[in-house]
This record gives C-alpha cells, structure tokens and sequence, in this order.
C-alpha cells in the first residue's frame, strides 16, 4: 500500500526552506510541487551538461510523452516488481446522467471513481520504456547496437512521500544502450565512473554503491538480492537531506529483460542485451541547492561554471 | 463516451507521411507518438519565439508537472464542462496476494482495473490550472495583477483520433494574466492581434475566429453559445491537414471563473479576473511540416529565420 511516508526531521525542514524561498511552490499533495524559474533554470542547466557530457557517442534523440500504451507495462511485466508505484489513467465514459451524477460528487469533494474506467493508457514510470518497441519495430539492430537519448521525460512513482528529494513526477534523463552483451556491459563500466566524476565536478560529495530497485513484497526481497549479487544496478549517491545520501543517478544492467519481451535481435539474429542510465534532474539539482545554498547566484565560481559549460 | 475518432483521408495520409520520415514515432496508440530531434529542435524553436515575444512583459516562469491535485479538477468545475476529456490517475493499494492477481491478468493483458484505486492526483488539463492556487496563496493582487507564463506544460486529454494534430498529450505554451478586468480584457486583446502576426511570420495562413470549447452534451451546447456569444475564447486557425483549418493558439477570458474559484483578489479586496493565452506547439509544428514541407532544412529561409530569431 503506497501510504504517506513522513520525511526525516532534517528533510521536513529542507523542504519548507525550499518552499520559503520560492524555489518550490506547494500544490497540497505531498512530492508534487511547482518550481520557479531559478529551480528550472538549474535543472535545464544540468540537462545541458548531460547533453555534452553524452554528445561524443552521438545518440539518437527521441522524446515520448509521459504516458505509456498499457499493453507496454504489461509486456515487460513491470507489476510484478512494482506494482505499489505504478499509475495508471482511468476516464470517463458513461452517460450524460452519469456525468451529471459525477459532477455532483465531485463538487462535494466525495468519491466519484465508481465513474471512471481503465483507459488503454499508463503514466510512464521510466524514460526508457517506450524505447524498445520503437526500436524493436526497426528490425535487427545494427552492428554495434543503437544508442538513444530518451530526453529528459517526466515519469511517475507513486509514492508520496515528507522527502522533497522523492517526488511523484519528475524528470529522468536517460540514456539507453542496446547491443552485444559485451559492448552495453562496458558502455555501462565507463559510465559509471564517467557519471560520479561529473556529479564530483559540480562540487557534489558523489559516491557509487551497488544498489537494488525497490521492489515490492517477499518476492521482491529474491528479486533484490539477484540483483545485488549479480551487480546489476549501480547509484550514484549524494548527501541531500536526511541521514543517508540519496540515489540521482543509476546504471542499469537489464540484460535481456526488455530485448527478450520485444524480440530485439542483433544483426545476426541473436538477442541483443540493454542497459541506461538515468540521472535524476530535480534530485541533483535539490543536492545543488543543500550543498551549496539557496541562492544559485552565490554559488561558488567553480560550481557555476561546470553548470554553464563556459 | 471518448470513442476513437477516425481521421480524415487527408489526415490520416498525412500521420502516414510523418511516420515514414522519422518525424512521429507509433506507440500502438493513437494520438500518443514519439518525436524525433528534427521534429523536437523546432517545438523547441517554436517554445524560444513564444519565450522572445512575450519578453517584454517580464512574466514570471512556473513550472508544474503534468500531474494536478485531484482537488483542483473538482474546485474548478473541470467535470462539468469536459468529463469526457480529463485523465484521472489510479493505482494500486492492495496486499501482496492481490498484487499477484493483478500481475497475472496483466501478463494476459485481461482486465486488472479492480485492483487500482483513485488517487489524489489527475493529469493536468491545462497548463494554467495549477497556476490560480499558487496565485492565491500569496493573498492579495499587486495593482496591475502578475503574468505569469507557465512553461510549455504537457497537458492530457482523453480525444484519441487519427488526426495527428489531435494528440492525448501534447505541450501547451501558456501565459496567464491575473489582474484587473479591464487591464486583463485589454491584454487578450493585445495578444490576438500579435498571436496571429507571429504565427504569420512563420509562414502560415493564420486567421483568427471566434470560437468555443468542446463542452460536453446538451447543456454544453447552452455553454457554447453564451461563450461565443461573449466572446470570451479566440482562436487562431491555421490549414493542417483535413477539410478545416486547426486550431493552434487561443485566446480565454475566463471572467471570474478561475478567481471565485480559489478567492483571488485584487488590492482593494474586490475580485480579480483572469485570462490566458495558449500556443499547442506541436500543432505549430505539423502546421509548419505540412506547409513547408517534411524537411525542416529546406523550409524557406525567412521561415528559418524567424523560427531561429536571427
């Protein structure tokens, strides 16, 4: 059940800095919130950064919208491991009466789901996910594989949570690589190292761990521990608020998880392997502002200048 | 109901040619595509000439996602005017037993929608609505009221159609003006002019007409007329493809609809008004593709020009 989790005392109190100063406004729904235009300004700025940091191996760039075809979700099984994180849209498609009869409740804040049916729809809950039916409809890849930069898409966790770093929807930016095994693997090696000496760069105390996704109940914990062991997912951490760093940036090895579940195959019909990587924009950017201030104006020379580019 | 709408001949010929460039991405879904970069770089030019244009206002930038509390679709009155249009988002809230039911017939792509719950979320409807509340918040209007331009949003809406430039979710660029009546009308004014001399600028026969919203049923219809008769909604019509030309940017002048509805006020305590301008950007794109050609790089050089701001 994805019930409210509180934030620490440490994450409440960053968070109603943040809200003090502007740079999140509050919409009364915990771990969805406006930003302002300095916020924006430092999150396109390190969508930049991704973009020239990623820029010699030349990606293609495609952009979805947040939401997902729900046949997808179901292709790749994404319910078994997190169902408690999923979102997906219901509409209205009954009568005039009806609608009449939604309305009424709806004016009174009272429930009115019973009105409300499944739609051929899902909020997309990582940037990567409408990739592979794109580029499994292509044919066989090419020698070498295919490298996609899946822009800086919005995705949905529900998860409500006291923490302004673990937001309901928020932009991942995100890299897939689809190949050999051995090519996806060592593009994934070189990340790894690459990605916390860019974080390291904008003066953020950046250390890799291995890691495992959240999955949900005791067949999650099975799930989990397969991928600890066999080191399928790596974070990189910041300090932010709260006792422990936080996760804004993964490396994911999927090996033949979505290849298999669309049939991707390499130039000589074998199947291809994937893997991303996924930066979290509003998790560094929220790691900016507690390390170095609430005024991105101050912000040491150093700093600014790795944002910048120049 | 929100039953598929086909497309015209011209409309569906159309879809057919900006797949097979590359440009729109199939998702299985209709009015939910993929975008390639070419087709990205110009909504992205088309979100800079907006940004240039409406810079000498001074507006101040927030940035919603595309996800609004529940709250707010039913404080505006959203289900009254356009239940068939909006999106509501459900998940999951069952025990680890239903969690495995739910995978199960999700896997056979059979109905799971028993075991998602309404949350306190829905999609976004239009970039404006998370705006009022914030707006609110803040107590009484400054005299002259604020500007306030709301990013270029993804908004939803639930219309699946063969026509291409009818998209589930597409980015509204959406300035909102909040002040006093006559300053407020006099601004729309303003704008309806210079909205169709700088789609003009980009090579497009844009005209402006009279218009109103897709209400919903009979009383809708009643809605309808009193907003044309009003006047209170202008839209800026340009040839895509299909019989009639599209709409692409509109002009609302929402009265006291928005105001009344979270209590926003001008500095003398009486009760401010609203309005809002709003470009589809997608819509301008296809507009562009389908009048100067599948290519962007061979658009004519003022075109270029103008989309570029050199």
């Amino acid at each position: 059940m994805s019930e409210f989790r509180p934030g620490t005392a440490g994450q409440v109190a960053f968070l109603a800095e943040l809200v003090g100063q502007g740079l999140l406004l509050e919409t009364g729904v915990p771990g969805v919130y406006g930003r302002n235009a300095e916020f924006e300004d430092v999150r396109e700025q390190l969508a930049e950064l991704v973009t020239r940091a990623v820029s010699p191996e030349a990606p293609e760039r495609l952009h979805f919208p947040p939401i997902l075809p729900r046949r997808d979700l179901e292709t790749v099984g994404y319910l078994k491991s997190f169902p408690h994180l999923a979102g997906s849209i219901f509409a209205f498609t009954g009568t005039e009466t009806q609608a009449g009869e939604q309305y009424e409740l709806a004016c009174r804040h009272e429930d009115w789901s019973d009105f409300q049916a499944m739609t051929d729809l899902v909020l997309t809950p990582a940037a990567c996910y409408p990739v592979y039916p794109v580029v499994a409809a292509r044919g066989r890849l090419p020698a070498g594989g295919v490298t996609i930069d899946a822009g800086g898409a919005y995705v949905f966790r529900h998860e409500p949570s006291g923490d302004p770093a673990r937001l309901q929807m928020f932009h991942q930016r995100e890299i897939v690589r689809i190949g050999e095994p051995d090519i996806v693997g060592a593009w994934r090696e070189q990340w790894r190292d690459r990605a916390v000496g860019l974080l390291g760069g904008l003066g953020l105390e950046a250390e890799l761990d291995v890691a495992t996704d959240p999955f949900f109940g005791r067949s999650g914990r099975m799930l989990a521990a397969s991928q600890r062991e066999q080191e399928l997912k790596f974070e990189v951490l910041v300090p932010i608020a709260g006792p422990e760093p936080t996760a804004v940036a993964s490396f994911n090895y999927h090996q033949d998880h979505f290849t298999s579940a669309y049939g991707i195959e390499l130039s000589d019909g074998s199947r291809a392997h994937s893997a991303c990587l996924g930066f979290g924009l509003e998790r560094i950017a929220l790691a900016l502002f507690h390390t170095h201030g609430l005024d991105s104006g101050s912000w040491p020379p150093d700093v600014r200048r790795a944002l910048g580019g120049s």
